[in-house]
């Protein structure tokens, strides 16, 4: 092992995008990660990059202390795979693991800006998902609760608020849009792979007790239902859909 | 091969210190990235690390169109590791090669930042490189060049400067120094693994003609000789010692 043997090792995994990331991290540091484009090929990357990722940092499942793992909002599928190739890895065991939100992972990223932060992430039909945080001693606060908007009611939803600064892969679609709707805000990005930030967070949530033990309890975070099911429920009751 | 036919393809590693990384971008958009802390084994992890990132992006030497490389300064044998293993990569082909300083690639990170870019590597003994450089036009403009100092002369080094902003992993080394000693400057410090920005950097150059094309051209950045030379030389002739 390549990291303190007293040290909590910290393994997240985060594939709600087309950016899959793992990331195995000590209290402090990060031992080692691994980034791709899955290009609707999660399913047979990611357990050899799992693999490759724990046998170079000479690790063993054994050796890993707490799973931090990304739940969405984003791509239904690729969630699903990420959600049940952790299951399988915790199967039998009493390990902690820590559902993430995706938009905590994108403001981590950014923890030193001081506006408020506004995640976007692609959503399909010109809608994006969107929340609203700031740091506050280095925790995240939410101050706008996560939702899926069609991209103009987005003016409407940041109504008398100020100072704050769009973040996600969602301000690459609509940078144009931003622009000219918001000049005075600040439009930031930096990579969008996760799982380095998820591992800070899943620390940060373990020290607070804060943690699953019961792998039934990982479920997806989902603002829009996928859309199969919304397809099988419209065909099941025409008046009954609700997108959510 | 995942990304679109068309695209340049750009492999960039650097190993110059031991926070080792494998990037593989397209012209706007990183494939896949591998990030691993070293701590001595570098030798034993570069080549399967660089086999499975292209295995798993579906990638064959041949497609590489450009490389970039880390030269330092920063750790003797992790520069010299580096730049023998791109020298085999790129045997016998006449590959476009950039050579990216280690200084660069860390400010690439912070393009946004309008404050003079200060970032700092740490060296032993109290020393540290550094450099500094703005960004204009989204290029990078040196201000200072590259130079290596005892900590303590950081002052006299930044005199008749202001609005400046440290960065790098020497960061976390001085902070209290820099705190304490440059009130008004901004300290800032994201991941250490740098191959990403440079295949950006890589790209940049490759598009303005600015590569090497001959292997034996591609040199270590050392601001430092190594302590080994250093040595034979001092016992050579203690007179005409001079440490660059």
């Amino acid at each position: 092992m390549i990291c303190e043997t007293n040290d909590t090792i910290i393994l997240s995994l985060d594939t709600s995008s087309k950016n899959c990331s793992i990331s195995i991290a000590g209290e402090n540091k990060i031992i080692s990660e691994y980034n791709f484009i899955s290009d609707n090929k999660l399913s047979s990357l990611l357990i050899p990059a799992l693999e490759f990722v724990m046998k170079t940092a000479k690790l063993e499942l054994r050796d890993i202390d707490v799973f931090g793992v990304g739940i969405g909002p984003g791509l239904f599928t690729g969630i699903r795979v990420g959600l049940s190739t952790l299951k399988g890895l915790i199967f039998g065991k009493k390990v902690p693991v820590i559902p993430v939100i995706t938009f905590k992972a994108i403001a981590y990223k950014f923890y030193k800006v001081k506006s408020l932060l506004i995640p976007l992430i692609q959503a399909k039909r010109d809608e994006v998902y969107m929340a609203g945080y700031t740091f506050a001693n280095g925790s995240l606060k939410e101050i706008i609760a996560p939702d899926l908007i069609h991209i103009k009611q987005l003016k409407t939803k940041l109504l008398n608020l100020n100072d704050f600064c769009f973040i996600g892969d969602g301000v690459d679609i609509y940078n144009n849009f931003l622009k000219d709707n918001f000049q005075n805000s600040k439009i930031l990005n930096r990579s969008s792979f996760l799982a380095t930030e998820m591992c800070r967070i899943a620390f940060q949530e373990y020290q607070n007790q804060n943690f699953i033990l019961d792998p039934k309890k990982i479920k997806p975070f989902y603002l829009r239902k996928p859309d199969a099911e919304t397809s099988f429920e419209c065909s099941q009751d025409k008046n009954s859909r609700s997108p959510q």
